[in-house]
Formats: structure tokens, sequence, C-alpha cells
């Protein structure tokens, strides 16, 4: 999808160019994978809108769409964790996010883990194999 | 969800129970995160459904589901470039995997680089950022 160049366009503007290039779901998401800049471990697997993806360019910081709360999130916003992007990828067929991140404090996860995929399939069942670094009450108490 | 376990259940009864565990989306589907073993690139998202995830644990070879062709796919059947599967991994949701794989090759997607996510968002462009290591002429010409 090709939009116009022109001296003097708004921020807006430019912005809709490389969002339109995206393919977005018949729900206006695309999934996005955030992996940690210093480790390379997956931390998490969450899903993003416009509105997501175009505040984690401007703000260097991630935002995800919140499929549960139907919301704009900024990750970290209550438990501190914030994501800061590095570097912002995109897949073969422009329907799919890469983000490399600093993971603050190192807990990417709700659960008080480094990250999301901590369960493993093990002879035919799942195990928690990460352990839970900061109890979640400590994390989300305070809020 | 538990699944009564007794001596002698069927290799099929087995995969029920950790197959549902995994919170499906309406459609059978769940986001699958490919990651080198080696070298810790992220490689591919695709999608699985029962079955694929079946097939990944039983025979150790990644299959996804091709949501453009409606079909059960091998990956690598084509090309060769299979994806040997080291560990099966979920999220704290249950509704993504992670896979760490070796990737046959070295590549990983269909348009001969090493992996899908070869565009990174460079002052508001997309740019290709990986080069071709292998013409998908000569990948895919033979089939």
């Amino acid at each position: 999808m090709q939009v116009m160049k022109a001296p003097g366009r708004t921020m807006d503007a430019e912005a809709v160019e490389w969002l339109d290039a995206v393919n977005w779901q018949a729900d206006g998401l695309v999934p996005a994978i955030a992996q940690d800049a210093v480790t390379g471990r997956v931390l998490t697997l969450a899903w993003m809108n416009r509105e997501a993806l175009l505040q984690t360019e401007r703000t260097k910081e991630v935002h995800y769409w919140s499929r549960s709360r139907r919301a704009l999130w900024r990750k970290g916003e209550q438990s501190g964790h914030v994501q800061r992007v590095r570097e912002i990828r995109l897949d073969c067929d422009n329907d799919a996010i890469l983000l490399v991140v600093e993971q603050t404090g190192g807990i990417a996860c709700h659960t008080g883990r480094r990250r999301c995929f901590f369960q493993r399939l093990e002879d035919g069942a799942w195990q928690t194999v990460e352990p839970v670094l900061k109890d979640p009450k400590a994390i989300y108490g305070k809020e």
C-alpha cells in the first residue's frame, strides 16, 4: 500500500504508511512476540492493534491490546515491568510482529516469572520449569 | 481439565489430557513461535491445531496448520527445511506455544532467508535487513 510522500505531511500521516503495511486480522489485531534483547529468551506473546504499535514506536515502550480488558495496555503500567523496545520487526507475510526488548526487572510474566513460557511438555504433561521470582501480590498489591 | 489415568489407556487418550490444557481459539488454532535452539533467533510465527501439535509431539518434527491452504503442514515437507523440536512450551494463559527447534539448512522462511522476521522498522519504514540465502526457485522448483 503506497501513501504519497509530500513535504510537511504530519506525523500521523507518516505513521499510516508503515502501519498500513501490516496485515491486520479481521479483528484489527496481530500477534506480537517479545524477545529479551540481552538473554534472547522469548518472553511473551501478546496482541497489538494499530494504536498499540504506533504508541510502541513513538514512546519506545511496548504497548499491547488487552483482549480480555479490551483496552490499550502499556506493558508494566501496573507492575513497573516496562519493556523498552530496541527493534520492531515484521515477518514475511506482514502478519506477525517481533519486538526485541529490554525487560525491566527481569520479569515479564504476571505470575512473577521471568517469562510467560514457563510450562514445558514432558512425558505427556505440562511441567512448570521456571520459578516465581517475585510474588504477584508484591508486584500488584500496591496498585 | 482432568482425564482419569488408568493403566493400559491408549496413546490417543494420553494425548487428550495435555492437548485439552491448551486454550484453543474459537477457530481451533493457537499461535506457535519457532525459536532456533542454537542461535536463539526467533524464526517464525505460525499456527497449530490439535492435530498439528499432537503430530509435532509424536514425530518430533514441527507440524503447523496452514490457514491459507487449510491443511496440516509438516514444516519442510517441500523445502526440506524441517524443524526438529527440542522443547514444546506453553505460556501462562495456555494460549500460545513456543517451539525450540533445530532448523535444518539454516533457512526457515519460504523467501529463502534464515527466518521470517527479516523486516525491521527504521525511520518509519520497513527495511529488509537479512539476505536471501537460497533462491526460492531452487528450494521449491523441483517440487
